[in-house]
């Protein structure tokens, strides 16, 4: 498994997969590798001859207020994770390689980006889709595979390649739970004991949203509001969004029809966690 | 020369064009050719083995109340120009091609945009950059031809292709000008007789300005005081803006030192004409 710190570097292994006929996969990271991030690898691997793993903590898309600094950091266990794996090459750049003095170009997304955490968390879709961009450039990779955790972060990018026109194709990898329904992330490691034993509500509330559904209801109004009830019955849960909206527009509905998202964002302390699940009736 | 009307044409034009192992290039144009774009063409040949011109009037970067409408247009008569200088082939789609409903990502530099041109046309080179991203995801170019002459749109298109590690090589074409030094615009057609025979004032100010600076004057104040006077005292010019700037940096500037840009626009009527020159002391 090769290691590359500069673009030149993975533009070089990149280069040399092509000579050799290799399709190109990327997956992008932040690291703090757990099961989400080694199933997709175990993705990439399936359909690419070359898989590329980016980790990189990108700064851009993070606010002022937020994890940046704390955000959990093992290189040198993420490499043996990739390598365990049988990940070809890691692409891991320092902020001056991705950002040098002077950088002034952003990808924005509109309209999507202004609903779910594009209201907590402003600029945060901005960061994701420039970055995004730049690492597509730099592997111009044939398949990329982003994880449907971050459910609204792949319709961002799933627009931004259609209305760019950029060329990989992307792949959506359902998402990893822990035993008790707990969505694989790198944060979850923020929980206490307690916060840790109570997180498990967020899946529940999607799961009772999923039976409710399917036991003919219709009425978001009323399918938020049990969701909403569940977690705010949970002792040190803090919500700060609970939506129902169609998929992949990401538009308000007074009733359940098509495709249609459950997503939310809960505060545990200073920990925010996001899940989703999505429908189709 | 082949002419594409779908991304999907020129898709499959360039991928047969790189099979055969040619270098692809890029002219961006908005038609209506004159000898300037032909110098762009000819430019591109010299150094690639297959010419790629996009002739598309791109609304995204036309305020709402400029000329978008009436901009000339002369499809048949472009082909022929080009297909005269060997061009391979010619990309013309249509606005529902390169905007498809639902359209929504857009690219954004900064910094330099806000001055000159970014100030007059809010929006200008939001829809440039944008534009320019998606020709160049859609023919990958290894080398895209830009004209001298919109010289801050050249700075922001090499800021752009830096910070998001785009992959074409920029090449900048000197400005080419009618006999009596008016920088050739497609734009010129607007001008009645009178304005015509005005509008070389614009290069005449501006190698007053270099003969100054040759001279041995530094004071911008100065420098660009003499330009002023010259539009002013030019009947039926109207200025827009003469600045003396920075290059690249396009930053406010007491002294002329190191690589600097005269630039300005003017209005005749509702015609609107940019020029500009660069001096390095």
């Amino acid at each position: 498994m090769q290691i590359c710190r500069t673009v030149e570097e993975i533009r070089t292994f990149v280069r040399q997969a092509r000579a050799d006929g290799k399709i190109v996969g990327l997956v992008p990271t932040m690291g703090y590798f757990h099961e989400g991030h080694l199933t997709l690898m175990r993705e990439a691997k399936k359909s690419c001859d070359a898989v590329v793993v980016s980790l990189y903590v990108n700064p851009l898309q993070f606010g002022p207020k937020e994890d940046l600094a704390q955000y959990p950091r093992d290189f040198d266990r993420d490499c043996a994770m990739a390598w365990e794996v049988g990940v070809d090459a890691i692409f891991s750049p320092a902020d001056e390689e991705m950002y040098p003095a002077g950088f002034s170009t952003f990808v924005e997304v509109t309209g999507i980006t202004e609903k779910l955490c594009g209201l907590s968390r402003p600029g945060h879709f901005r960061g994701v889709a420039t970055v995004v961009t730049k690492l597509f450039n730099i592997v111009r990779p044939d398949r990329a595979f982003f994880g449907q955790k971050d459910a609204q972060q792949a319709m961002v990018i799933e627009r931004m390649v259609t209305d760019l026109n950029m060329g990989p194709e992307i792949v959506l990898v359902p998402i990893v739970r822990e035993d008790d329904g707990l969505a694989m992330s790198s944060r979850n490691v923020y929980l206490n004991d307690e916060q840790r034993r109570a997180a498990p509500v967020l899946y529940r509330s999607l799961c009772a949203f999923r039976e409710a559904v399917a036991r003919g209801e219709r009425d978001v109004q009323e399918l938020r509001g049990q969701i909403v009830q569940m977690i705010a019955s949970t002792p040190g849960a803090e919500m700060d969004y609970v939506e129902i909206l169609s998929v992949p527009d990401l538009e308000q509905l007074d009733k359940v029809r098509g495709k249609c998202i459950a997503a939310l964002a809960v505060r545990f302390g200073r920990t925010r966690l996001i899940d989703n699940i999505i429908v189709e009736v």
